[in-house]
């Protein structure tokens, strides 16, 4: 980690935040606007330089050696574009050349969001120490990124670590994505709500039908529910145990408001990956919820850009 | 790599082998053993030591620098240590320790032979010039190994790439391995013949129930014969998909006899990766057999070892 500031950027389809990161992942300066998801490009794009234009405004610009974008993906980190699926505007968007644009000479790395939080996690958080993790939200959608032998493992286009699009059952449920029986298909919140209703559970007089809703019929003993995350717990083991049998993996790190059932989804989870991380190498396998909760995406960009240039593979990107 | 000698040895459940392998992965010397796989384990180990001692009596001998072993698995790189599933006398046993005692201060760097036979075909074969690739065997069993980054990935225990063993059917039949619907239960020869029979395919006069006999009535279009070859290659498919999601491989480089089925298996499994390989970032999987043949691990072996020392943690492994 260098020891002056990194500018970081979190974009996702309900805000766009900026700040200032010192050398021990504190924000100095912080800004957000809403991300205006449903104007056209260079709509999204001004909210950008907006936020970019605030931080540059800071006493403490100056000290900034780099700038660190997570983004929601899918990102294309070779050629510094993101076309997010809920900006519709930003299709092959080239964003690294708009920051670029207004930033100057930093170096520049992007990364998609599940990779962002994974380098906040593996830098202050619930991975931090282990040389070789899986960290992964669990939310409407299910995200992740990869720390491999010691190093934040981005891959080529800044992707790695997608477990929410991996197939634990191939013949299974159509996936939005085009392939079948992905992780997230079966593991994501409104899937666990999806399957409660199926299954005859019903709502309070409140109508949220969200998974917290559910997880709470669950904390209160109604069999579906139960159910339905124990489903959403053994598909993410299924995904968790396929990605320690084929990386190593040490420890999986797990965040999202799908986590925040604790217990509800821990408990079956641990007993699920028993069934399926079996070889030898794989059943010491760690399970822990995230730390660094909604900031994680500011402190992880700061990380992947304060850690890229040390790595000959992504100079030469940031060179691009 | 190196430009002086490595010597390699490749352990199995038929046979061990040993080699002098040169900068180019040509084998100077070569001797091999049948495995006295039912015997006690030091039994096994006096193999080995026969094969060493044929090598070490080499001219040649004094100029090798390091010592790689590609062994079938389970091995445990962290200490040392090999359990072969097919070698039921060798439970834990200190395979590293056995070789320094028998060649003295060379460093000795050990992996599976899924990790061997991927070094292999990265340094000289298939996987060449690709930075992130899977190689993998489908065979008897299904194994691999991972290139990630531009360099081998055996993971802290050597046992990275397992594909065999990830679950893309988390419903599905249970596997000897304890989990259930592994791609190895679905795709591997002896499952392909099952299935073939099962389905109501006869073998010819020569009673051969192989997967190379199903293989053959595939290619004369018997029907039960393709089905069971694309269920296997819908697995594979599966499994490859999943490996690129996650670590975002460019190339799958597939070796074993069921390889040997050439169109009968690529062409199905290349419509299924269509199917399963479906985020943008993955769209560009490429697909090839393997090119290295029956001395992949052994180059391989050379090859694992020969890199080893340029990474830093795997320079302390081998001080241990």
């Amino acid at each position: 980690m260098q020891t002056d500031l990194v500018a970081a950027l979190d974009i996702g389809g309900t805000k766009i935040a900026g700040a200032l990161v010192d050398a021990d992942g504190r924000l100095l300066v912080r800004t957000q606007r809403a991300t205006p998801a449903q104007e056209d490009g260079e709509t999204v794009a001004r909210a950008v330089d907006e936020v970019l234009a605030e931080l540059a405004g800071s006493a403490l610009w100056g000290r900034v050696t780099a700038l660190g974008i997570g983004s929601a993906g899918p990102v294309d980190a070779s050629n510094g574009t993101v076309s997010p699926v809920n900006i519709p505007g930003w299709r092959g968007f080239p964003l690294v050349a708009r920051v670029r644009a207004a930033t100057g000479a930093l170096p520049v790395e992007l990364v998609g969001d599940g990779v962002a939080m994974t380098a906040a996690e593996h830098w202050l958080g619930a991975a931090r120490g282990y040389d070789n993790a899986l960290c992964m939200v669990v939310s409407t959608g299910v995200g992740g990124g990869l720390v491999l032998g010691g190093r934040l493992h981005p891959g080529p286009t800044g992707n790695a670590g997608h477990i929410g699009h991996i197939s634990v059952d191939l013949d299974g449920d159509p996936c939005p994505c085009g392939a079948r029986g992905c992780v997230e298909r079966i593991a994501s919140g409104p899937n666990i709500a999806r399957r409660a209703l199926e299954g005859g559970w019903t709502p309070g007089p409140d109508g949220d039908t969200s998974a917290a809703a559910v997880a709470a019929a669950a904390r209160a003993g109604h069999p579906v529910a139960l159910a339905s995350f124990e489903r959403s717990a053994q598909a993410l083991a299924a995904g968790i145990a396929a990605t320690a049998t084929l990386t190593e993996i040490e420890i999986a790190v797990i965040g999202g408001g799908v986590a925040g059932a604790g217990d509800i989804l821990f408990a079956p989870l641990r007993r699920a990956l028993h069934d399926y991380a079996t070889l030898s190498f794989v059943q010491g396998l760690k399970v822990a919820p995230a730390l660094m909760g909604t900031d994680a995406g500011l402190v992880g960009a700061a990380a992947a850009a304060a850690s890229a240039p040390t790595t000959p593979r992504r100079a030469v990107r940031a060179g691009r």
